[in-house]
């Protein structure tokens, strides 16, 4: 069975569509790439944002459950002003002196362990990636790669190529290698770490006995788009030592769990108590100005600068780097990432209170505000879930809710409000959330559905 | 003997830093990666730009003529003010509905030949050639690509593997196969087209010989970092033809030659007379703002977006959109195509005659303002004419001129202003070239260099 990619996609003819959006969407299908898609069955038009808030043309508010690109809210006023101020003074490349590309660079590797303290910069998280695979490739002298069995980390030919979340049509390379994780396993948590660690230890010996040897373990140590695995912390540990073991590095891609998101760490990865050879950046960063960066150990990052010849005239653009600048400045001086555990375990108590009242939470996952709520009974079939999740999402969407699906099934919310959400966006989500399962129950039970 | 592949570069213990550049390029080098290059001897530090100018910390104004990025000139305001406004107001992605996305997207193909009519925007020209190459390989079913021999087409995996220009460094992917250009080879205009078609023919039966086959002619029209290779315009008719009939397609690389540069046209393609499969932009689409794209005819794009999931998060944020609309309105308002053209012609004639009266300069080749422009006496060794480019090179930068060196043997002058330069600043580039040379050539007249 081919897996549904993306479940929560309109469909042409799905709904009943307003003159404004059936025109708008008939411009769009005229010219832009059928890559494209669009969320929800109803899809959602929005000419205005602000804090936790997305507009529609008539001013209805959404609330943004969803978007993890402006952490710090939408059209944050000081990041804005500290972007627009730079882009008024200079936007230099970097083979200019330029002090605020050093001043920044130094403040972003000092929230990293010792060890890691270089970086070069990116534009997106894809690019990100994609540097990271050739550092650790020319680095290593191996090709292979070991991913999670679900891992999407992004666009370029050469990362599309170790996601296997793109589908069966993406070909993937004849170098990576797919790991399970303990958690869609089935696996007890107190079994986790040896599992994770026996997967990794046969990838890797796979790819020893093929010739191809390990360049990387790659991984997104909260796992979004396996589902939200990111239980117990540290059942990584024995899979980094069997990579490194075999002349591997170990790349994190912090795309998703970086800058405060898990709440209880800067970084995903410290959640693990591991240490990466290499870190990749993206979305967050900028908070919706696109700026990545690989940081890293010295090592591997000299030996690929001193070898290739890599640049990029406008990755860290001075513009980029001052509004990345204001985002490091805001997360630390407004305590987002203590923001975001705090919210993050409210978020938590709520939902767990929600699914001992009423049924369709079958289980709840989450590092801060990252959350996979997994959707349905025990009793129902992967596919029921999945619709019923599906129903949800749609449902909260009517009701000016946004949030959309992940994991193996798709049948999981993924829940990853912005950083600077309050108690009350909080409360107002999980009023939204009782309101939809007690809907989405109601048609199920009249066989309206 | 392998190439220096950035001779204008930095290198340490080269030239006496004052104090503040010497503290400033110590911390550099401590938290960046090693792949991170400064440029010229003594390298420069800018604190502000405007228009054609960027100042260092002195206040000391430079004369930019090589930055293409900022084509609408250093920190313009109307561009600044579109992204300011646009970031003020919402920043979305786009799985959601938004009119200006559209907006823009319409007026940027209305401004392509017939049948090009599709857009997928990316955030920089290496995202626009990877995605081109995963296009044109998905639709030929077909592996290999051809480049001139000395391309260069961005920094990610799958394209520094078609990029020769990065040097022995990075490792060519087998499937790539280059092709000499008519001018770097000696041959005459009247042969020209002939030459390049029977390089492509070749390089198509290689690839089929070797069961490769042929995805896709990848080419920057003005050939920058071959040595900027214009003429005579047409000449590569014959080798897309050959392209075409063994199932590949062209990819028009337009990150350089685009957005009105060459003077003639807006995209570098038409000065050729063909019309490409898929063109790919980047740099000055949003006049530093990191926008690019993938432009085409629908059926390669429809083929690969109903196949393979692809979508990029940061990709066609509505602040770039906005900026790369304003930057659209400006060049078409205020006819800097035209301008381009204008300039190129007065900055052409200067260098002839400058030509006429000093020694040094070997030959001038240009489309718009993007020059190629030899340097050294046609009676030097190969390792003097490079020498004697950076020499002048890194005499304009002291006389507060900013330009490089391109070319297999690096020996050229790259000259490419921001397209708003006015003929007082072509003056004032002219008359200190003029300068450089004297001084140049007296230094190794005296037997000081």
């Amino acid at each position: 069975m081919t897996r549904d990619l993306m479940p929560n996609r309109y469909r042409p003819g799905q709904s009943a569509l307003s003159p404004r959006e059936a025109a708008l969407i008939a411009r769009r299908d005229a010219v832009l790439g059928a890559s494209y898609r669009l969320q929800y069955r109803q899809p959602v038009h929005f000419v205005r944002g602000e804090g936790m808030w997305l507009y529609d043309p008539d001013d209805r508010p959404y609330l943004d459950f969803y978007n993890n690109v402006p952490s710090l809210g939408h059209c944050n006023p000081e990041v804005n002003a500290a972007m627009a101020e730079q882009a008024g003074r200079i936007s230099a490349n970097t083979r200019y002196l330029e002090p605020q590309l050093v001043d920044y660079a130094e403040r972003l590797v000092a929230t990293f362990p010792t060890g890691i303290d270089r970086v070069v910069f990116t534009c997106t998280g894809s690019e990100s990636n994609d540097l990271a695979l050739r550092i650790a490739r020319l680095y290593s002298g191996n090709e292979g790669v070991i991913v999670s069995d679900y891992a999407y980390h992004g666009t370029s030919a050469a990362v599309a190529a170790v996601s296997p979340n793109l589908g069966d049509a993406v070909v993937l390379s004849p170098n990576v290698r797919m790991v399970s994780l303990p958690g869609p396993a089935g696996v007890p948590e107190a079994q986790a770490a040896a599992f994770f660690e026996a997967q990794v230890r046969a990838a890797v010996e796979d790819l020893n006995r093929r010739g191809i040897g390990v360049a990387a373990l790659l991984i997104d140590s909260i796992f979004s788009s396996d589902g939200v695995c990111v239980d117990p912390p540290g059942f990584i540990a024995g899979g980094v030592a069997a990579v490194r073991e075999a002349g591997g590095l170990l790349i994190a891609d912090e795309v998703q769990p970086g800058f405060g998101r898990t709440g209880s760490h800067m970084w995903g990865f410290e959640r693990h108590k591991v240490v990466p050879d290499l870190v990749t950046l993206g979305k967050p960063m900028g908070n919706g100005f696109p700026i990545g960066a690989v940081v890293g150990q010295r090592e591997p990052l000299d030996r690929f600068g001193n070898t290739a010849r890599y640049s990029n005239t406008l990755l860290s653009n001075t513009v980029g780097i001052a509004t990345a600048n204001a985002v490091l400045t805001i997360l630390q001086r407004d305590r987002i990432q203590q923001n975001a555990l705090a919210m993050g375990q409210r978020l938590r108590a709520g939902l767990e209170k929600i699914a001992q009242q009423q049924p369709g939470i079958r289980a709840i996952r989450n590092a801060g505000l990252f959350f996979g709520v997994d959707m349905g009974g025990e009793d129902m079939a992967p596919h029921t879930q999945r619709a019923f999740a599906l129903d949800v999402v749609n449902t909260l969407r009517d009701d000016g809710v946004l949030v959309s699906t992940t994991g193996e099934n798709e049948d999981a919310l993924k829940v990853r409000p912005p950083l600077i959400c309050e108690a009350e966006h909080v409360d107002l989500f999980l009023a939204a959330v009782e309101r939809a399962l007690a809907k989405v129950a109601d048609a199920r039970n009249q066989g309206l559905k």
